[in-house]
């Protein structure tokens, strides 16, 4: 399958390194600052999105003249800078998986609700798609069913978080649960994968995993 | 009121600038690492708490040697390390604030944890009293009722995180909400302080909230 890279304007020492040394190929979408930063890389968006209130009019310009094609949003407006970005990637790049970087930096605000986005009606269509990548994390979300998931290399920790109500059941990882009833967002961290895969299950609402390393 | 410092053990680079810079005063308890990092500062923290897994047994001797008092626990058990700071600070600090640091840093799945703990039964009676403090956020949490909270000195930025069900009253702020049904955890960023104070309301569950800054 294929990925669309989404690239949000959140600070560039939390990209992953292959992102920071321009390893990782299109499609991008460049959501704001974010496409920017895309450009001048060298990289020409497929996309550069945004109310583009985060950049000067010369920047702007120099968004305009390299980005494949430019969506300018008003201002006020109800979707964050990283749902537009997904919406953008998930209307025009259909079957391909989803990647967003930049969503993560020193504002806990702009993480949380880059984090509880899914929830939204318009993000959830894409939610089965989406990964959050940054330097030490990698975040995916899950419906309810059975799921198995692979070890990323060098990612040692492995997060179940629930963020609505469930029954959770861990089949084999280290720390295990059996249908254990979630009735609150909890985040059971710091478990581990046994081998090189980890399973589980879960009845009802949005299941947050996130693989991440020291 | 008086306030104890729980500092654990997430990178130091994250710590705001006066407690980097030694100028904030005790009594303070240290979480694992968290506790030989003050003692590198020149500080002797109160209580020393913690499995101690994270440090050398010659650092665990230095620990010994300058913490008023060690509290060892055993490496399988329940609590987090910051859960183990704020019930030994909320139990042996019993009317004073409880500030939270190096609770942030790259790994999300600690993040996590640390800004849901007070949701367990074991934090919970320690909520409003607790803060949890990094470089860019200030985060406090609120249970049912009026409130209202005073702006920090170069926090812009204003976030209402609902965890739990709840109804949800902005009152004076930038962008406000009229008993709003928020029916899941929802972060509600980019708010605004209008004045110098914020006031809100809801009647059930717990509320995040977090001021920050660029």
């Amino acid at each position: 399958m294929n990925t669309v890279k989404v690239v949000v304007g959140g600070p560039v020492q939390f990209w992953p390194s292959n992102l920071q040394d321009n390893q990782i190929s299109g499609p991008f979408v460049g959501v704001d600052r974010g496409s920017l930063r895309l450009i001048k890389m060298g990289i020409r968006p497929d996309y550069a999105v945004g109310d583009f209130d985060s950049v000067s009019d010369e920047e702007f310009k120099l968004i305009s003249q390299n980005a494949k094609k430019v969506i300018r949003v008003d201002p006020v407006k109800d979707e964050t800078d990283t749902e537009l970005g997904v919406m953008t990637a998930g209307e025009h790049f259909a079957s391909s998986e989803i990647d967003v970087y930049g969503f993560s930096g020193g504002r806990l605000d702009h993480l949380l609700t880059n984090l509880l986005m899914v929830l939204k009606p318009n993000i959830k269509p894409y939610l089965e798609r989406l990964k959050l990548i940054d330097s030490q994390n990698q975040v995916r979300y899950f419906l309810p069913g059975s799921h198995q998931i692979e070890k990323i290399n060098e990612m040692k920790y492995l997060d179940f978080c629930p963020l609505t109500a469930m029954h959770l059941t861990l089949n084999d990882e280290r720390y295990q649960l059996n249908h254990k009833w979630v009735s609150q967002p909890t985040s059971y961290s710091s478990n581990e994968f046994i081998g090189d895969k980890a399973s589980f299950s879960f009845d009802d609402g949005v299941l947050m995993v996130i693989q991440s390393r020291d």
